[in-house]
């Protein structure tokens, strides 16, 4: 599939994409730096995914009085949500070696520009990544030079099987990550580590990124699902906000509407995926300080650095841990 | 403090304790075992303690028509929650080795007499115990022949200061213990573990229990205060309960009234504490199936095993965990 990105970049917006959209906080100014999280819909054409991610970076950089430093994409934003979809809409895509070398990547390539454009960090949700045989879902982050600077492999995947509820495995087309700990820091936000969708079940992910990188913000984009979504998506953001001690900001794509659905059952090409939606922001008190539901969004989240000095001061675990008894270590 | 036992076990139930106070759940018939967790006032006369603890474990394993087959004290059931009380109210407590001798302890010999009497499992909340020079914050816990079966002396202590909100620190009179995982295996709720209240902060405790005694249930009498208990205590046990796939249960003192803070603040010998209440139980798809607010109550929760190898087999995630990347170690 070959976009043209200049087009991409020059389109004007969507007038589907009503002010409604971008509405979910208030306009009260702030200095506090802010992180965007990005909630759209995701179809089976790449194309159109990839003006879509564009207009939507786009207008959370514009279209507020706030200070937005980062950007949050959903997890897998350029493809379906289907593990028969993953091979044919992966890309090869650079490492932190080639930090701007985008052959046949489209997806980095948009990311890195529109990075650079809007001098923003871009945390790029995930897409499939193809690397020889292997296909994994990655998270990119470019800073606002456009540069690769963190790229994180979902090391946990995601195969469940909840009777009457969901069914996924992602491990029939996918290879786990094998890089735990993938961190970046911005002046703004501190050291900010990574994680994707299903990570956010294995507290010793968090526990670690706070323990190796004392991290203030997590970023873990993530689709969950109608079953998981209500029970545990919300709750597993808070619990590792508090077990972490920092802020943890997710991004998911928008629910796909009946329309939607039906269309692909339809076509019968790719299962359709009912994404629980809600990106939020959750404070390293564990309090929900923003967040959205299941239409298409953005959701503003202020990052206030001194909240996550008061909790680790307040409450310090960190000091409190009894490591003569028990210890969480990356291998 | 000299008590007579006999005394308190032939006492009929003080006629303020209401009706109200023991119906916190529907009476639907069920055969699941139950357990029962007492939510009562604590005060510095430690013979009315008894008193109380004594006929609320009366109350709950006869009031109701529930399989009561457990019983959970609250923190610190037996003294003021007082760094300052701690060192007279503590007790010589019974070992493993010596599970049914309670020289100069009442109140063991209290739980003993009456896990025997009513044939239950008596989780005894924590007491002050007197170990030599160093005081405990220990949970015992005795079996229906009234033998200690199990010992949980707080690992983690409870010192933090929350600017405007809560100021406290045991380790000022109190011992850390050095025995992390504490179990005990019943017909009805298999393998139970122990946790004290801060304990709930450190998720390589529940992870441990789970990874090394796959426990079903985690016990965790505790006794959170008006800042951290409205933002984590019912956060935590879900967290705990979800990341171990497990039921968690919780025992909290019923929180002092105004008359008794007023009360402290006269006598001017104990600071007096606010507890949050909220005694709960947690199914290990992370749900509250039973709670109560601040007051004098007893909570029953079934414990359904069904549903613990259910989310086991759902989301296997002790078959997912990356050993190859991270570990939780015991030491």
């Amino acid at each position: 599939m070959r976009i043209k990105l200049s087009l991409l970049l020059s389109l004007s917006l969507s007038p589907a994409l009503s002010t409604r959209a971008f509405s979910s906080t208030a306009s009260k100014m702030s200095n506090l730096p802010t992180a965007a999280l990005l909630q759209f819909h995701v179809t089976d054409n790449k194309e159109a995914n990839l003006l879509k991610a564009t207009s939507f970076i786009e207008k959370a950089v514009t279209e507020t009085t706030k200070n937005v430093k980062m950007v949050v994409l959903p997890e897998v934003w350029n493809s379906p949500y289907a593990t028969n979809a993953f091979p044919s809409y992966a890309e090869p895509l650079p490492s932190l070696s080639t930090p701007t070398s985008f052959p046949n990547s489209p997806s980095s390539h948009l990311l890195s520009t529109l990075a650079a454009k809007h001098n923003v960090y871009i945390v790029g949700g995930s897409v499939p990544e193809r690397d020889g045989e292997a296909i994994y879902n990655t998270c990119m982050v470019f800073n606002p030079d456009g540069h690769l600077v963190a790229k994180h492999r979902k090391v946990h995947l995601f195969d469940i099987d909840v009777p009457n509820g969901i069914k996924f495995k992602e491990s029939d087309t996918l290879t786990k990550g094998n890089s735990l700990l993938n961190t970046f820091t911005t002046p703004d936000f501190g050291v900010v580590g990574l994680g994707v969708c299903y990570d956010l079940r294995f507290p010793e992910l968090a526990l670690l990124l706070r323990k190796k990188h004392d991290v203030s913000v997590i970023c873990v984009p993530g689709a969950f699902n109608m079953t998981t979504g209500p029970a545990h998506w919300e709750l597993l953001q808070r619990a590792r906000a508090v077990d972490a001690q920092c802020y943890v900001l997710t991004a998911s794509p928008a629910r796909a509407t009946r329309e939607m659905l039906e269309a692909s059952e339809r076509e019968g090409k790719y299962k359709g995926y009912e994404a629980w939606g809600h990106s939020s922001g959750v404070s390293p008190w564990g309090e929900v300080v923003a967040t959205t539901e299941e239409k298409e969004d953005v959701v503003y989240v202020e990052v206030d650095l001194g909240k996550v000095k008061a909790m680790k001061e307040g409450i310090p675990t960190s000091e409190q841990k009894r490591e003569d008894l028990y210890v969480v270590e990356e291998k």
